[in-house]
């Protein structure tokens, strides 16, 4: 099976250029000067004059049905990497949730029953660490041995994923050990509990309370902290979900230091603010998400974080909840409303848009969206670049296609989108996952299960 | 004519992978899994197998032939850029120099007739302007027009090349409005010229105190002076040839805020310090360059400065002057030894250094060496990444090598090397400038003139 | 009872003059031109010719007789007021150390009970509160109002003093209510046990791993996240005892920012070091205190902090507790040593040391031992300046006098001194405490319970 | 003659007490407790009840009588040193102007002899030097054993005050040998030249310009370059009449450094803005001075600036010029209009302004207007303070006094006041110079020549 993409202008991390596109199998066999492959000579033959061609996007911040309090977040593995293709994004890397008392090992199988045989595209996973004892950092070992090798912690949620300073020490001192990553939700959870537990008991219920109980002071100190301890430790450091310039000015001191420290950034925190927290009745629970959205001026502090490498990745944190009955589960208590937004669908256009708007080139376009978390996440060169010997997940892209982002459309299984009505210029146009034609022109080409697990190598980041 | 590199590991600012590279006359065809071209249909095959295939080095810091207090600096344009072949540069940018009084297109002529048909590799020019006035402004138009889309200027050398600060934001505004880039000499000349005074009038006159007159603080201060007068202009801004921990800080603050200010450094600040400067009989003068060699500490920061990309580019500031004759002018006063060294050749190697020795990796020797100068100073795709359509600048590279650096075996003109008894590991083995082989196994098979004058765009830097 | 000294020079914070000043009775009447009161009209005259006249020093940070561990800190009030005295301090800030569970009200009576009676000079209490819930909330109040306008927190010792982020919070928000000042054991507690459990773990017993296992970065992360504590409930904040170079570069970038933030720091941190801390036989135990002394460069630092007001305090942090018997219970477990070293009475010498060294000046002598913490804690102008009105605790310091210090000779209760063999230039002369001399020329002429208790106003450094 | 101040609260740097003030002849005799003192031993009893008694405001920089252009400021020593006393001013410090070409010790001569016997308050010289030779260098010793301690120098004024880099590193060199202070114009003039040139240019006329071609950056930048020319000599700076957050920044950075930097500010940078710059009718002239009023932003700084002490003083850069006929001159090119505005009558009240704001402490208002402007250049204990000993210079303060301020009833030889019509809580009652009642109740019981020179020591803030 031969394809070959003709007349494209090439994308990688440095710029693109005009070029042809073989793929043979799964693979990319060639990328050569137009014409160098007569056309005759493939199966398929894609037209992509006029369009950029670039690696798939690697969103590696998923949270596909997450169970949550009872509930669970609403994209499946299969809806969710399906709507990912229609996006342009052809990895994920979701998150396994491992509950206190139970272990590593056997949260990862749980994990890989629930994506096994559903996914639309390439899936791998962190590890969630809620539990750190002396049997988890062992298993800690023997996930990185299983393609596993980042692990997610929390500074927020007490009494659910919380670890405390000590425990982080203790997964931290592993990390250094077997050369994995450590991924933090970097909020001060504790202190924010009893900002939560202040405004509830003076009456204030509504959504935009969520923003005003975890203030961005509050999301520095736990950046700053986080860095601390990975200092202490010698360990390399992510900050996932970045939201706030307190934060950024945090990531980027330690990087100015040459530590290896790390931060993802995600489209909401650019593009949307506490104002649509703040939105009447009821709605802003659709914009419920930890970090909350922050005022307007942290937005500028971001796009520029993405053109100075501080912010080094765009993931988005997918972690949908249907308005109706999930959402409602916190109206007039917002600390009951479901934590979580969805966007896997989207990065690629929000952040093509950023292109179109003069805050980015398309260079960082690629490298935040597709070349740096596969390198972050010891997935290259086999993703994030078009190469030979690649994986062939290539997205065909029309930079002039115009389009409105509304739930009436999306393919995500929620009842809402929070870009609703939002007007993107570019489109994809063609997706290809390991060679395979995925998404054609808003078709689904694809199937559940053609999405195989990616055993992840360490990170290629640290120095 | 047709080449086919095999088995190499192709490398780029990401990293590398296994992949024959097809050169079809003077640019690269294609790049594709081995085995893909078969090699009958190449002219001429390289065998790469176990040695790095990348992108030909790019030094955007040489001085040929360059008038110098009634001597010139010992290499031609000729022996230069057959010297920086031999190392692995196939690209200089030389600085063409405005002598106060004349203009700046007559320059340019002078310096297009001494590198037209002299040169082994593709040059081009930066302009070094000298004498700001209405004129001469006008004429920076007109240089962009002609390919030269960098101006240097000085804080130092008064009386020379210096500028003041109002000439510099003259020169600024007229770069914001053209989009060409400000290089800038960073060290505070009047005040160094008092300690200098002062220096000589205490009777000090050895090398040594060529460093301790010149202070680190001092580099540090114009470094922010330029910086705020970029700010105040809008202009872009380049530091050369960054030396000192204080001038490293202020870049990576204004980088961190998202000023358009980028930094070099040179092998020597890498490797070499004050204590080379104060060698006795005389040696330090082999040494004696501006900024001075520094304090060790300094290394490790700029090393970091390397990795974290407040350096983003590696030139080498190539000005050898003989020991003899030339540094002797200034025996008994310093300030009378003429100003720089030799080094054009060993750039790719000494880098390659910083790999082998943990400093930096794969990835950044690459791009720091070829990808970011030639994406700073408007040569990209042409030049510093082999892809589809770039020019077939190419090196091969055995990592495993060793080799010696002395002034008995290099190719420079001039009668000593700064690195004399250097082991290193890792050797150039063959070289193609536009296809052609120029060197292959240590044997010259280049021709002058074969290089061309390479017309920039812009820098693709921009925010 | 009217006292006059004559012919000395008066210290204040701003510089000194000479100067008679009149006692009458407990209070300051008057400070005047030489001469101004004929002796004849005083009931007794002091000659302070060639001497230093200066305030009382006030130590904000004493624990006499604390509970630790089922011992006793090693001096009672008696003990250790007297030592006070004979050091020339006047005024001491005791803290009251509220058991959890228990009450502060009644923690405050029991506090009374022991001071009462028994002090050879003034005092004052801190209240330590170390359960935060709605019924210590509302006490605050009480304290302030019953003179205790202070209140302690502990990030460190998790499970005896610790307060949580949360409980932090609340307390804070408490002091912002009611203009309370928040002093913070600023060391991460949680952290440092982890590390602790791991030296102990791996076998490492020794005194010296008491510094190992809590290192400067989580002091400065401490005192960092307490600063933004402060910052989101508005509440002033006051660092004990800083040791290390990252928190006071934390606390001078809160000051710059025009936050409430001040920070005392102890004598042991400016003259002592880890290297005390490692000597062998055990006798490093002598100097186990947290934060642990430090290496010495952090030394420099402390000195400039208290040049440039970084540093506003010196105290002791006198918590003596004896070699024998009480450090031996930790001999092979250095987490059992008792936490704590002796001081109260080498305060004002070993700064007037510094004095003589040159790193500070008379005039920031007295005020960083007196004025400040007066000011600082609601004392001011009752104490901490020789002014009419103000209380007659007043010290005669011979500026060329020499002792050395020794267990053998200091009126501390404990059976080592941490400055052994120290030679000083200076001494007390005289030590009048609300107008009785209570020490002359090391005779001891006070008695018990001479000393009253000082109920404390708020803050007078707030902006 | 011997004068008592009864019942008043007498204010220092670090509070006030309620006490009575003896006054024998010119000097201070006694602060005592109410009552110490009969009233019928004293010849003159001023009653302070419910009024502040306060050290007499220091004014450490004025231009009297300054020539400017061919014209002069509007004041004389005479009615200048009358308005200051008038406005609680006992001390001026004003600016010997050295023309290019002459030498320090007859400028001095001449400046002594525009003083001498006219002023109707102390007053003493800085120097300005404006050429820097080895004749003046010599002479610097010479005007520090005449009493001049301190040289200011400028960054602005190319052509006519202007010193290079050089000249102040000589200076500075200097400076750092006698212990003399350095003050500092810290604006880039090179730089700002260029500015002006271009708007003229461009044909902007108008005052405004003053404010766009001078921008904070610029202030920034010379105030950093100063800083960093101190560092390199070990010389300690006073930037004066800072008026941007950019400068004070530096000067903050540099403070916490532990580097002998000090900063002034001047009420028009606290209470004006580039707003009134920007008035129509060319009544903008009016607030043509050097810095220019900032955005109004900066304002917040200062005040922060002047709690944190990184702002030690406050002068008025008193340098008055007549609305007609002066400020005239620039009717259409702003670089022609008189670089100056009124303001020695005002800086008492317009400070205690900020005390009634809240911006600033009682003890503050003390110690930035006299008490630290005396230990800066070396006049303390004599002035500054309220000691035996010290000058009486006394000012009584009536802080629930009301009136507005105007050019009608001001007694500054100006036909314009920059606060017309402000209202200020608080007025001048009474004020002493040294023993002599100068002005009480709104009347001026001074004269010419009662003011004497005040031959200065070095500074007494020195680390």
């Amino acid at each position: 099976m031969r394809t070959l993409i003709t007349g494209g202008t090439v994308l990688g991390p440095s710029g693109g250029v005009v070029a042809d596109v073989l793929v043979e199998g799964e693979t990319v066999a060639a990328v050569a000067t137009p014409g160098t492959f007569a056309p005759d000579t493939a199966d398929t033959v894609l037209d992509a004059t006029g369009k950029y061609v670039l690696p798939g996007g690697i969103d590696a911040h998923t949270h596909m049905e997450m169970p949550f309090g009872g509930t669970f977040s609403a994209d499946t593995f299969e809806t969710g990497t399906r709507a990912a293709a229609f996006g342009g994004t052809t990895t994920i890397i979701d998150f396994a949730v491992q509950p206190k008392g139970s272990s590593l090992l056997s949260t990862l199988d749980k994990w890989h029953e629930k994506a096994g045989g559903n996914c639309a595209v390439d899936y791998g996973f962190h590890m969630i660490v809620s539990d750190v004892n002396d049997e988890t950092l062992k298993e800690m070992d023997s996930c990185v041995d299983a393609g596993v090798s980042s692990f997610k912690m929390f500074m927020a949620y007490p009494g659910v994923f919380y670890s405390t300073d000590g425990e982080i020490l203790r997964a931290m001192g592993k990390a250094t050990e077997n050369g994995s990553m450590i991924m933090m939700h970097a909020e001060n959870g504790i202190a924010i509990d009893q900002l939560v537990a202040k405004a509830l008991a003076e009456g204030h219920g509504e959504p935009v309370q969520h923003g005003y109980t975890r203030p961005p002071e509050l999301e520095g100190e736990a950046t700053s902290r986080a860095i601390t301890l990975a200092k202490v430790t010698g360990s390399p450091l992510y900050i996932v979900h970045l939201s706030a310039a307190q934060a950024l000015s945090a990531v980027a001191e330690a990087r100015d230091n040459g530590q290896n420290v790390f931060a993802e950034t995600c489209p909401q925190y650019l593009y949307l603010s506490i104002e649509d927290l703040a939105k009447p009745e009821f709605e802003g629970a659709k914009y419920v998400a930890s970090p909350p959205l922050r005022e307007k001026s942290h937005q500028t502090d971001l796009w520029r974080g993405l053109r100075t490498n501080d912010l080094s990745v765009v993931s988005t944190d997918h972690c949908p909840f249907c308005f109706k009955d999930q959402k409602e589960l916190g109206k007039g208590d917002f600390s009951k409303i479901p934590n979580g937004m969805p966007g896997v669908e989207h990065r690629m256009d929000l952040l093509h848009q950023g292109v179109v708007a003069g805050e980015i080139s398309l260079a960082r376009w690629v490298e935040t969206c597709a070349t740096t978390p596969a390198r972050m996440f010891g997935l290259f060169p086999r993703k994030g670049i078009i190469a030979p010997g690649s994986d062939a997940d290539i997205v065909i892209y029309d930079p002039s296609a115009r389009q409105t982002i509304s739930a009436r459309t999306h393919h995500m299984a929620v009842d809402y989108s929070a870009y609703e009505g939002m007007t993107i210029t570019g489109a994809v146009s063609t997706v290809l996952s390991r060679g395979t034609i995925v998404v054609d022109r808003g078709d689904y080409l694809g199937r559940p299960g053609h999405g195989t697990f990616l055993s992840r190598d360490l990170s290629q980041y640290l120095n």
